[in-house]
């Protein structure tokens, strides 16, 4: 059986996510096989284009012609387009991964969370670093014990791609089109590390900050076009965290890092071990554990690390793409099997509950519990 | 003239601070002569064995005998001896240098800054981080714009000395001898950092945090003693903060973070550039400036760097100690001189405060103003 | 117009050439268009599997058979394979793809490079690491004067996977099915940069050792089978080399190095910056220029740099593949527009010429001149 | 009984040396008690404000008048003044330190080591590298064979004072009076921490290169003097070497190494680890051992750690100078107790014929066994 996959979104993570499913069946042969099917956008002419290099059978320019005739819906639109096509998709009993962060706002993640469980059909949130092998291996140090009881756990995402106040707005700085800024851009993967990597987030503490209020609309100012448009999400942000088993967290993103252009760090410290990680150098991980005086340097490029068998002999690195390969491996695999799938809309709702907890707790200027 | 000074506390700070006088005459020739005068303590048999190693002419048991006979007054004691010493010192008109923080709360801080306002010396609160000469060219950089308008200034101290449940009690884990744990002890550094460097500090959100609550006494368990004391203070803290001119900061510090032990790390970044330094290489300095791809890695041993031409060729490292010798020059050539100096009593005031707003935030759960 | 390509090798290097083909039409839509025409191997039962797997239309077990019918011939077999079927391929005027080192000796490499002279069609040897983003951005730096003169080029390349002494023999420890060892395998590589980025190499002295005499035969023992089998070709090399134009450089590669997986480390160091590299960061280059005080982290990932806005965002990192699909892309172009490619069999023949001398210096105890 | 000190030279080497003996007392009690009880050198001025500052007793201008008057004589003079007055204070009973290279030549060093084996006292060629405690840390590991058995010994020593073809001509730039150039001054450290840490050195082919051939004589140009003096050493060298037991060696240094200030690093590889070292990050050491995956960063500022508990907690680190202290500690704690020291002349020596025969080994083009 072949899985038919629709695609709503075909730029960057487009062509992310079509790149992994093409790569599948050279490098995980034992992955169900894939037909990238069709293709969904509005702009016909682009998305043809797309299409032919993405390597889909066709095109759509309505995803309600699509979601109830693939075998898997992939929502990789803004996030003010996350919750209508995925909940029509579910209620039509078709697996549907969404990326992150899981919807605008709380009402919508709800409602998604919602069709997902009624659907009884594995769904998928695109927190794609939890398939980051040195992650997963800090997950298996960490579930082992090595770390002793965790007292620490802290994530930063650093971007600098907005520190330029000349830098054009795009939908990233609107909060009807987005939702947040760098919270839920960056912060919902550096929140679902945690959860991941160490428990739930049960109360938080948020600080959000737009250092430029509006910015220049790319090829704007004519007749009558406003020149710019408001900035009205954050640019930064930072959250103090108290996890289940009374770990204490801090989290921090911006896109006004200089000299960070894709630097999402981790860092844990348990009683027996700590580790540290960055994206920006996904090969390697640092490991302190009993005994250690100090970070291991450890290069996750073993045959027995995860998914390395996969690839290259040791030491031969992989790259940032390679986390969307293992994702969509792992979730098409779970489609064709019929198996559960993390992170799932549930894990999303998970997020977004704490996302809307910092908002909140932003705006009040107090604690907040994450409901 | 030869300065006479007089020294409360032998151990850790006592040698640090003899040392660095001892030095001074070799490397700072331009500073006033300094005699190593009375040190003063309780234990007269452990007293007269320091006074002996650290080259002073006498020892005194009562420091009130000392405070008007001496040229400078150097208050190394614990936290909660800082206060009556100084006052009594500043009331004789005794120039002093009081280690940080600058007391147990923000009561007697105030005190001690009122008395150095009415004595009109020089007074010196030990933030000797303010002198490590990539400090010193990291806060030149940013007073000549080579950092352009500051947005983020993010600040921890990690150590791992408490991590075992069953290292000693001491007084630094009571709240009635220290005030605070790691908040006041390393995070007064971290504050004193980010007001020297960027600015300071106008509202506050922190987060207290006890891992262990009680530890044994060493050698205690005999004859009535209790087997273990309570903690009172924090393992661990975090805050959130904004500085002046809409800066968002970060601050941390542990006593849990394995596999750290003395890593006070600072980060800037602005529009123009970034920085970031680590205790743990101090001799280093990671810059980003206009026009930079990354961050370069300046060795801060060139001859004009600060301080620098008083010691080794380009190359030749220092260490940590060589900032209780600038610290010391710098102080001992105000008095000298009749001059200004900074950090000084109202420094370590400010900084009290924010530590002072920090835990009251904690008690809240809200953003506190700092006074 | 297609081309069809034929692959002799199917195992690692097979997988990463097959591989790179695929991605062409993706990534690089102005490549030719490239058929994985048929795969040539002994083991008609792994060919099969392999050819399915790594997508090639055929299979076929003489290349004798393929030669004189493809568009392209990659020769990915063992070194001393690497004459005959590339000679044989360019008599029939079909280009050829050799992997490095050229050859096992200087005369098999004299005669496939005279054979590519004579044929007049592109060929290449697989020096794939002058394909790196930062390689290349090297290059431009130094091409460009940013580094001034250059004074010194070190290179080494360091691996650990037969420092057990029970690790098994496999052909790569046969002088006579690879000519050499640490030096041919990962010298190679070395010796070609340093061409690359610097220049010819005038003179050189080596030093080759064995660590490990005798190895096991996997599986080996039984039934008249020998146990182990004679170790003949160096487990490590040095050498000691003057460029042109009085560059002074050493060369190092180890298979005994612990805890280096596939460290191909490059320093460059000219009278106005210095660089820095290694294969296992290899989205970084270390860079200093005129009127820097240290090394500059450069992550070489952003729009501008060479090949990358083929693939993906500043920060988001390729990996070691990518470095066969840029010389694919590159190889394959040149055929299709009848151009130039490097590095060619002469630029492989002169790598040879180096390696020749280190090994006859090496015996002869003396400076050898490069022919 | 107090070691009275004569010292040949104030300037750098002078400083280091005194600034040592003088925090002997505070921090190594246990030392002897030491009089800096004369200062030697030409220029009477200058050496009367050197003896002020460096505090010795008095001065002279003989060193002939002084060596038969003191317990330890220290010549830390040019390398053409090594040998006569080294001889003449062994001659007369008195214990030398003399700083590196022992001599300008292997002549020299011979007639300075059978004096000291005459003599029967103590003597110290000052390789204080042997005395950082990461260094001393290193041995401990490779003597409890934790390394295993030793295959790679790779050093190199970067400056970069002279890329600048206008930096002033000295005395380290002329055979006549330093006997060789980045050779003697900087490979002396490295071969003397290749036997003390792994073993003698046997065989050896150099390669010696002088960048730029006149340099400009400070100050000079009038009246006849000239303008500029040929520099008569090499501003770089690079070597192979067999060390006993079959260890493979590199050396390398320069002092036309663009960014790199003083960093003399160190690496070891044997069959069950590795390490590696940096003099500019000196308190650091990169180990990795049986079982580990990667290195392993230790701050080697522990208690229990060489030298350590003489200082500070840990993570409070050391500079470059303390590595005198310990030295001077050593060598007369030895002329006190009348112990043996290491490193003595005859260490000094074997490194002096490891240099002789690298020289010889470039001017004959063939490798040189070390006599």
């Amino acid at each position: 059986m072949t899985l038919k996959v629709g695609v709503l979104g075909y730029r960057f993570m487009g062509k992310a996510h079509a790149n992994a499913m093409a790569r599948l069946p050279m490098f995980f042969p034992e992955a169900p096989e894939v037909e990238r099917h069709v293709l969904v956008g509005r702009d016909e002419a682009a998305l043809a284009d797309a299409a032919d290099r993405l390597g889909f059978e066709r095109t759509a320019t309505d995803w309600a012609d699509v979601v109830d005739e693939v075998d898997a819906f992939y929502n990789l639109g803004p996030n003010h387009v996350h919750a209508e096509p995925s909940v029509a998709a579910l209620e039509a009993g078709t697996p549907v991964l969404c990326e992150k962060p899981l919807a605008n706002d709380l009402e919508s993640a709800e409602r998604m969370a919602d069709a997902a469980a009624e659907a009884g059909v594995p769904t998928a949130t695109a927190f794609n670093y939890r398939f980051v092998p040195a992650v997963r291996y800090a997950k298996n140090l960490i579930e082992d014990g090595e770390l002793g009881e965790i007292h620490h756990f802290r994530g930063r995402y650093l971007q600098d791609w907005l520190v330029d106040p000349e830098a054009p707005w795009s939908w990233r700085n609107s909060e009807e089109l987005a939702g947040s800024g760098a919270l839920g851009d960056l912060g919902a993967h550096t929140v679902d590390l945690a959860r991941f990597l160490v428990g739930d987030v049960e109360r938080v503490s948020g600080h959000l900050r737009t250092f430029v209020d509006e910015r220049p609309v790319e090829g704007g100012g004519g007749d009558g076009d406003p020149e710019t448009r408001p900035v009205t999400v954050d640019d930064a942000y930072s959250a103090q965290a108290e996890l289940e088993d009374g770990v204490m967290a801090t989290f921090e993103a911006s896109r006004f890092a200089n000299g960070h252009k894709n630097d999402h760090a981790i860092e844990v410290h348990g009683s027996e071990g700590s580790l540290k990680f960055s994206l920006e150098r996904l090969n390697e991980l640092e490991v302190l554990r009993g005994g250690d005086r100090g970070y291991e340097t450890v290069l996750v490029t073993d045959a027995e690390d995860p998914y390395v068998d996969h690839w290259w002999p040791p030491g031969h690195v992989i790259g940032w793409e390679h986390t969307f390969v293992h994702e969509n491996y792992e979730f098409l695999s779970a489609i064709a099997d019929g198996e559960e799938y993390h992170p799932d809309f549930e894990d999303g709702l998970a997020v977004q509950r704490v996302l809307s907890a910092i908002q909140e707790s932003d705006e009040r200027g107090e604690w907040v519990d994450v409901a």
